[in-house]
């Protein structure tokens, strides 16, 4: 407890957790304000976002290497799980699928092209592990390949009809779990020493004890899962009233409240000149949306969803998700960077917002 | 005029000058003539893009080098920008924007083509500046991304109607000439050393005096201009009477017209073993029309045009100018050369030039 | 003859070569039994392919150096050629297409993913000459959007008709020939020390006689037809007994055959930390495809086809062609790979093959 208050003075991020308990309160007194209920649930996710985040690494630090790599890949992106968990209950598909390109296009673009330019204004010129970007980036183009594909080859030949589509789907969501599997055998076990940068992970932090580690895990997913419902039903109207385009709100608002907590420490990262640790979570965790969290949730909405879930994207989304990682491929396969290279990689995201809000409803 | 007059000796391509008067004569006596008065402007268009080049030269190397380099980075694709204009009072915006993508795809494959072609018929293996080569392909992979996303994202979903076409253009033109603006503060002031190779410029010819460059430039443009009108006017028939689809005459005609006085110094660069000249100029005028001219065009379109334009492409020069980009950035992704390398970026035009002149009317 | 029989030891696969009478036998008994047939000439196929392979290098070893390697660069793809071209008598462009496509597709992702994860389980990290790697992932890249642009351009504008196609069909034939001949002069007269690794090839097993060697390459190439003939006549009705769409059968399995004696030698290259022998192969036999075979198909169409052949792709072929070859550029592009890399290309092609074994008939 002591650890955790501490904690709450560490980190002014923390504060915010008093939205909380107010976002409860606001739906049982208030539930048609939408737009409030907005407001206050994406306050309230932060926070908790940051101490998963936290309570994860504790974990992974106490169970050694291997274990504790494996919970690290493995809950890295669970907020984005468990927002996408509460949409699909919801039956929410549009959501799901645009939350799920949206993490994919933020993480590669806004959170990597911050990370450079934050970086790049304190330092002239930049250098990280080339191989391992340059690993993880084509990582990275293969699985939103892997994820495009069926989309592209569905997009072209209109015949194709959807109970092709769901086959398709259930079949690729079990390879991109055998690859992601592979994946992890592969930078865990066989070849960790080629991410060794990225790895150092957010040290400066002291870990928690176990005990309060695991029950913090547990409760906040509880938490957040609780506070995503309320985000997921306020978050259509919400977007109406604010004149946002329903594509707008699952690209962009959905994907930057997810990844919030990871952002902040991709950010802090390059502002130590730590690029390897910026570029590894940015760009890991892209990836692991598309060949962990995507398939996930397919074979899971046979059990929760009102409908089976599929893997075809709008082709508006298609579009992006491969410009985002052709263009982290490029920028990451030099090893140098400078604050330019970031404002090109935040100018296509800026790009993309522009074209996602103006777009009229009814089209993603 | 000794200066003039001496330049004149020794560029044999300023001869062609005597065409500008005769375009105008021409004009006057058989306005209809519309094939004579096209091929009467191209040869007259060419000697001047050549004069407003050297002026625009002499111009930046009299201010130092902060002011100059902005000059020449403004000023470096002035045809073009002016060719472009006078269609753009006439309407003509198919023409107007198949000679901006047109020129994206002719620097990138002819002018970086031709080069490396030359070059590696002299030199076995030549080598170059990769860290500016790849910045400055970076630049321009993510230039072209810039301005295709909104033609392929609304390509993708018909619904999307006019309106939102045209604010979407307004807006990306407005982050366009951001980006453009950042892109000069990163080249000429923060850091100019990554540059270094591409800005030693046509060094050789002895620069003019202040004034002479001045009226020069002034006279040259107003004259750029004339004849550009000429040509904008005429070019529509005279395609029909050669049997050119006018796709063809925007796309291959009209670019190798505007680029032919920066054509001329990026194919001596290679001749003399300076490839990083000739990479700069060619990459970096490629990158100047996506980020400086095209968005400056949309925004003029509100001032002069009879309507304004947008910045929604043919689907098939989207296609043409993502795969040129791409290849400019794989074909400068090492820093060598050899003569082939140049041969396959020729045949990647030959099949667009092909393409396009078999194209049946009404298409593009 | 004592030497094709020492072969015959020395090589368990020739041992299918039994297969060859029996496919005849067969065709005359029961030349109804379409699965059987198809099932005996896919196994005859695999050692004649294996005997042409061999004998194409001793032609080329006793030869000298530049006639021998236009020799192997010729016949190389000789059993995809003759395959095609039997395909083509029959008026079955849509195999033969989906065949050049798959053998494409087959040789970037599969032959180099294999080579890739055969060499990545015995050898921690593998190098490879990257130059060369890169210089022949650039030629692959530019052959194959060569390939797909006029299926790109037309398909992005249907109101482009037959005659259009067919036209620039037979133009860019011209074309990639032209290109396929001065890659020829580039890698085996002007810089053949680009390709020094790759070059080396089957070392190790002894050349045969010249006699020996024309002889045999002259009746197998008969005999290859002549099962060629048995084995297009057979694949549609088989494919459908297998439940096997169309797409699938001519996409994977006759690119499986018809590479299955360069992909022995690319796999045991990587078996023996020779990558660049690997790397060479594979992405040597996918430009000539693009390059040679393809063009090549389209102008004999003219003599022997039914009607003129065109080279206008199926969408989904285009997007897949385009994927591999983009993947095969990023992995070869740093010159190091491990176990993973291999897997992830085999990744990709199981996608593929996965949507094509599910597409409905109808669709490719």
């Amino acid at each position: 407890m002591t650890l955790l208050l501490e904690e709450l003075r560490h980190n002014k991020l923390l504060w915010l957790l008093v939205f909380v308990p107010v976002v409860f309160a606001a739906e049982t007194l208030a539930p048609e304000a939408h737009t409030l209920l907005f407001v206050l649930s994406v306050l309230a996710i932060v926070p908790l976002a940051a101490l998963l985040s936290h309570a994860t690494e504790s974990v992974a630090a106490k169970t050694g290497d291997a274990v504790g790599g494996l919970l690290n890949a493995t809950l890295g992106n669970l907020t984005e799980l468990v927002i996408a968990l509460a949409a699909l209950r919801a039956g929410q598909y549009v959501l799901v699928k645009a939350s799920l390109a949206g993490a994919i296009v933020t993480n590669t673009l806004f959170m990597l092209g911050g990370s450079l330019l934050l970086g790049g204004l304190k330092y002239h010129v930049q250098e990280y592990n080339r191989i391992s970007a340059r690993m993880q980036a084509g990582m990275l183009f293969l699985a939103t390949v892997a994820l495009l594909v069926p989309s592209a080859v569905s997009q072209a030949d209109s015949v194709a009809g959807a109970a092709f589509t769901q086959r398709l789907s259930v079949g690729l969501s079990v390879l991109l779990i055998i690859a992601y599997a592979l994946g992890m055998l592969f930078s865990l076990k066989t070849h960790p020493e080629l991410f060794a940068g990225a790895e150092s992970g957010e040290a400066g932090e002291a870990p928690w004890p176990m005990n309060l580690a695991l029950a913090t895990l547990a409760g906040v997913t509880v938490l957040v899962a609780l506070v995503s419902e309320v985000f997921v039903e306020s978050v259509q109207e919400a977007a109406e009233a604010f004149g946002m385009s329903p594509a707008f709100v699952g690209f962009i608002v959905v994907s930057l409240v997810g990844a919030a907590a990871e952002m902040a420490s991709a950010f802090s990262g390059a502002r130590k000149n730590r690029l390897d640790l910026s570029v590894g979570v940015a760009l890991g965790s892209a990836s692991q949306i598309a060949l962990f969290v995507a398939p996930v949730l397919v074979l899971v909405s046979y059990l929760i969803g009102p409908t089976p879930m599929d893997l075809q994207f709008w082709p508006g989304a298609i579009v992006m998700m491969f410009i985002a990682t052709m263009s982290a491929s490029l920028v990451t396969n030099s090893g140098r960077s400078a604050w330019f290279v970031g404002v090109l990689l935040l100018m296509v995201y800026a790009i993309f917002a522009m074209t996602l809000y103006l777009l009229p409803p009814g089209v993603a």
